[in-house]
């Protein structure tokens, strides 16, 4: 059987979309070396990283960087103790990190946000695919009704509201990430006449203030924060599917994080 | 009596700090308009300007924007039917909004980080005030009662926590508003060897992740987002007390938010 190289995952995931600039990358490791086993994740944490090599796998594809910056902040690194110790691990280890962030959003449609869409169950649904959001149309629920039903499709135990949550709705922004903000939120609610949003995360004094104002003014208006990782896992969790067909010599696993956060 | 005028107002915030660039300034009304009352407040909600109204107050100091952006967005107002229901009042009014917000964040020391801190009660234990936060060293304590203290003196139903409440510590970082990033908790964890990072808010992927990893490697670190407004109205509410003290005659109020969010 012929040998998959971290190249030939790189190429899988990546030919399909060009990027002239990207944070995507290989953050470590070699491009050439021959693939034992796959984590796709939403974050290479210190534990993900464990985990792989204990499932003898020698290649992570991750969302976000290993180093708590969107940007590559190799200085860190050298200085920061926790970042050191991580740093040492994934240089014994050998282990190649590919970051995968900008390409899978680039996907016609966005990866992650069509994750979050099919794992809610709502692609039936679907109104609109934007570049950054999907607009869906649901049978008409409460704000408390969509809540339950986020928190119970992606294992969330608590998600941030503002508006009022007895609020009847159906038409519906989604959001993944950290595209909860202002120059997304606004447009969508104004002019797109989304009555909720579902976001990951964003600027409390933007959307969230915004919704605050709106519902003053008696318009039928809620946001909802779910977790930056929570909106994105399904996503990456479906790249772990693709890899596992294209590649169904090698085995490849999905490692969902721990909640980010207790809420006290 | 001599009348005062915003101008007046204005002066006496910024008389001790001179700014080469700033977004604070008057977003609306006139500097030459006689004081009647003024409200000082985190931001300029459309709750919060019918209140002022309300009061006969008009002269607005907040320290965000009215349009839901840290940069001032005009095209927005134009466009958006909240914006728009919103500048419409606050012109009908003739309602004067001065944004008070890299001032207070230069007073010597940051008037916004101290009223944080005093508002806790830990003035006594402060070791280092620093640009943008300031680190005290506290009676030993876990960090869930570092939260039931929080929760109970800024009055806040939720506090997110990444780490262990059960952990003991002493050496907290306080940083108001949206200064809980990767690039101002890393170093104070790092290098100031702070124990707990007590925030406003700040991305998901960068200083919780940080923290995260850093328990995971068995370091004694947590990290704790309280809300950027539940963060900074302590050192609002300051400011309305200097303005009360420097111009007797004028009312002064301080309109403090609602919970921005419910938790579901």
């Amino acid at each position: 059987m012929k040998n998959v190289l971290v190249d030939d995952v790189i190429k899988r995931l990546t030919r399909s979309v060009h990027l002239e600039e990207t944070v995507d990358g290989l953050l470590s490791g070699s491009g050439q070396t021959k693939v034992t086993g796959i984590v796709v994740t939403f974050i290479a944490s210190h534990e993900v990283i464990d985990q792989a090599i204990q499932k003898g796998a020698n290649l992570i594809i991750s969302h976000e960087g290993s180093f708590y910056s969107h940007h590559r902040d190799d200085g860190k690194q050298r200085q920061d103790p926790v970042c050191k110790e991580k740093s040492r691990l994934i240089n014994d280890s050998g282990m190649a990190i590919y970051r995968f962030h900008d390409h899978p959003h680039r996907y016609e449609p966005d990866a992650i946000t069509n994750g979050l869409v099919k794992k809610l169950g709502w692609e039936e649904f679907v109104l609109e695919k934007n570049k950054t959001s999907t607009i869906v149309s649901i049978p008409e629920a409460t704000v408390q009704e969509i809540a339950n039903r986020v928190k119970e499709k992606l294992s969330i135990p608590f998600v941030r509201i503002t508006g009022d949550a007895s609020m009847t709705c159906s038409r519906i922004g989604l959001l993944a990430g950290y595209r909860g903000g202002g120059q997304t939120v606004i447009p969508l609610m104004g002019t797109k006449e989304v009555e909720v949003i579902i976001a990951g995360e964003g600027p409390e004094w933007e959307a969230p203030e915004y919704v605050r104002d709106a519902v003053y003014q008696k318009r039928n208006k809620a946001l909802m924060f779910i977790g930056h990782s929570e909106s994105e896992e399904p996503g990456m969790s479906d790249v772990a599917e693709l890899l596992s067909s294209a590649f169904p010599a090698i085995p490849v696993h999905f490692a969902a994080s721990r909640p980010l956060f207790q809420w006290i």
